[in-house]
């Protein structure tokens, strides 16, 4: 994506974008904007010095300051210490890809199950420096706290072993899970919380729940492929519903399919989407479940990256604003801090009574340790101090996966600013094919994940998603170079 | 059950069973069996003391003793410290219950969703006093032991918390499981073994592994009511085979089902049966397996109470004898170890790959900890010593509820002997109905299953299972003797 190294203040154009008037400091940020957005200014490159600028520009230091305070909230520019300000990736969105007339509108048949088999196994979740797998760096894990919790709540209640499902283990985090949501203006009825094992199984208990083998089930385009392996393996077909990178599903369509009836339910990520990364506004949310209220026909809201904003405060969830119990919501602890608790749950609003029996018939109950100590991790506020930690970290590492892939890919290419969860969506310049480029970076043990997994009509062949929750190092930087290299090539 | 307390030595009646002949001790054994098969020496009666009755007879103390022996391996007497011999439940098996005609043998619609709901809500896991849940007494479980292995496993990995999957964890447990599977003649393969949320998640996975919406397998009649309402769940119907209360389902009946392909699957509990408790012989092992291969269809094996024989050695498995792959093995650690730290395990043969698959879109992957904690414990041969102890426990508890019902239930009733699991059960006199007794012993909080959880065509409305895990006390002797005033009223 390097274009230039052209000292920026040499073409200089101010009012280029039309925003000529307005305080001084909003026009310097404004021609740094424009530069940096038609790619004159290459992410990773110096701005002048705040010293040198005020004086070229007869301003104060001040009004530069602001300028440049104003870019870094743009997210144009990132101060590092000692050293100024340097121009960051410029999170060019992709418009979104509109379904080509209805044909596109069809449930399709899922089978993605060989070929996603295939690159699990060329990534048994998480390598060191890979891009594939979405777990936090074991150094986010709060592993510590955490087993000093399990230790106490082995010795608080060692009657944890004797049940199924001790009341206070999944009963008292239930219990958590409600009190902690009012914070972000919902009301979870504890009674009708069921935890499970991990986020997945949250899943897959309300896709049971509402849907049946030959069903078809609305979901975004791209969406996460273990949920349409999952329906794959339910017999149920996906119909995928235009989806814009930061502004989520369209709503028009998904309302014209639940009018005409033509699905059984739909499933949205609100937050934190993964592969997009977008943090859905409240107003769609609202609108999900006035469709869902309207219509009776029932929302799966996943949120497992909810807890994990890179920007902001928790956000809250479609749920919120459900009525009638339309909106299935399910989230996990696995994301946000620790994937190898097994620890997720489900509010199935007008189905928990349906979800808590499939679960009593497939894994009966959720081991009551973890449960004992997320309950107290949240009871204690800890857990919200993990978070804060947690995405602060999450959001610098995002945006050095993000100035990484910005320096070394090449020209054309283009990438999502997410806004919440821990994955950067890559569209590869001319149409290269993200499967080869996933394989041949495989071949030289980097892991990404191919486009084509994240759509059951396979309508993303030119993308891959980069996972960026392990730590930044030296190793990860070669690592996006090599695939940078590798995508130079391919195609 | 009593019927008379008369003394019996004023009805002897040497040879009435036709052995007259043979050594005294032997013909001494004999007429007490046959007194206590008649009901004329009723259980929990005395026999008469060793120096009376050598005293009577003219027989040395040895040879009384050596009946009594003799008789207690029959296991029609037992023994009680400073008190002498006593008769116990005389475990009169029921006649196996054939399909009248070709009818039962039809493909069933299961429509036990709602019924074992409102049971299941009536007991929750095993209420105190309860003959409900199949759990094992708190006091069975090494409570102790297992938060050491617990804490010990979190000090040494740590890691545990941040990767889904550990592989000293799950991999580490399924390579215990397949060498302690050698003791029993079975030759499990680490690499197919998947470990699960405990014994349910195993045989749901191998049923949708073999099975989709639609098909038939061949289940027990009885079987027990989970994997029934599982396989409701999947939309899968089954055909009920025969199955002789202690040499287990008509191998005849079921090879005709796989020779006219009537069945996908058949799926068989060969150790511990819940609810008859039969363990099968060797040969019916043996020829199980033979038929999976010849045939080409698998059979799922249920062992979940393989580890808890209540006389005997760990019996083998019919895995044992399956060369094809058709076999899929389904265990737990639930039944004779802990509920609560839910571990399962399933080792799928030829569909090891297919139920990997699926474990992976449904819950992913088994939590670390208590895999590396039993994994420990299975090594250091304490698993080995706890099912010692266990067994022993067992065995006595299954005895005394025996003992109670053959005092308390009405004349006319029947209970199995089980040689494996923690179960009675009970077939009701004069065709009571076991629903009711259900229905009004939970009022009085008392906790049994009805018999028609057990069938999808209800075929057992007269009989009770009764759970025997839960420590023997004062209590349970008055909940029994309450149950039986409730067997006399109910009809």
């Amino acid at each position: 994506m390097r274009t230039s190294t052209a000292d920026p203040r040499a073409r200089r154009r101010p009012g280029a974008r039309g925003r000529g008037e307005g305080p001084i400091y909003r026009q310097i940020a404004d021609l740094f904007e424009d530069q940096i957005r038609r790619g004159v200014l290459a992410p990773g490159e110096r701005l002048p010095s705040v010293r040198a600028l005020a004086t070229e520009r007869s301003v104060s230091i001040a009004t530069v300051l602001q300028a440049y305070l104003q870019l870094g909230r743009r997210g144009l520019v990132e101060a590092r210490t000692r050293s100024g300000y340097y121009a960051r990736s410029p999170f060019t969105e992709r418009a979104p890809r509109r379904a080509a007339g209805s044909a596109r509108l069809q449930p399709q048949e899922i089978a993605l199950a060989d070929v996603i088999d295939r690159m699990l196994a060329a990534d048994p979740a998480g390598a060191g420096g890979s891009f594939g797998a979405t777990v936090l760096g074991g150094d986010l894990v709060p592993t510590g706290l955490l087993n000093r919790l399990l230790r106490e709540a082995a010795r608080r209640h060692p009657e944890h072993l004797s049940t199924y499902e001790l009341p206070a283990a999944a009963g008292g985090l239930a219990r958590q899970i409600a009190r902690r949501s009012a914070a972000f203006g919902c009301r979870l009825e504890p009674e009708r919380i069921t935890i499970t094992c991990g986020g997945m199984e949250a899943l897959n208990l309300a896709l049971r729940a509402v849907a049946s083998r030959g069903d078809v089930v609305a979901v975004e385009s791209p969406t996460y492929y273990g949920v349409l392996q999952a329906m794959e393996a339910l017999g149920l077909r996906a119909l995928e519903v235009p989806t814009h990178p930061s502004e989520g599903p369209d709503l028009a369509t998904l309302e014209a399919l639940f009018r005409r009836r033509a699905v059984a339910a739909a499933l949205v990520m609100t937050n934190g989407h993964n592969p997009l990364g977008f943090v859905l506004p409240e107003a769609a949310k609202r609108a999900l479940a006035g469709l869902a209220a309207r219509h009776e026909i029932p929302i799966i809201e996943d949120d497992v990256y909810g807890d994990l904003p890179l920007r902001g405060p928790r956000p809250g969830v479609a749920k919120s604003f459900d009525e009638g119990g339309h909106v299935i919501l399910c989230s996990s602890f696995s994301k946000a801090l620790s994937p190898g608790l097994r620890l997720g749950w489900v509010e199935a609003g007008r189905h928990a009574r349906e979800v808590r029996r499939l679960k009593a018939l497939t894994t009966i109950a959720t081991a009551n340790l973890p449960c004992l100590a997320v309950a107290e991790l949240v009871a204690s506020g800890r857990y919200e101090r993990h978070l804060r930690r947690t995405r602060l970290a999450l959001g610098d590492r995002v945006e050095r996966v993000a100035d990484a892939v910005a320096r070394h890919f090449p020209e054309g290419t283009r990438l999502t600013r997410p806004a919440g969860g821990c994955v950067l969506w890559v569209q590869l310049p001319r149409r290269r094919n993200g499967v080869e480029v996933y394989r041949e970076a495989a071949r030289s043990g980097i892991h990404v994940f191919p486009g084509a997994a994240f759509s059951p009509s396979g309508a993303f062949p030119d993308c891959v998603r980069l996972s960026c929750g392990g730590a930044w190092t030296e190793r990860s930087e070669r690592c996006v170079r090599a695939l940078g290299r590798i995508v130079q090539r391919a195609g």
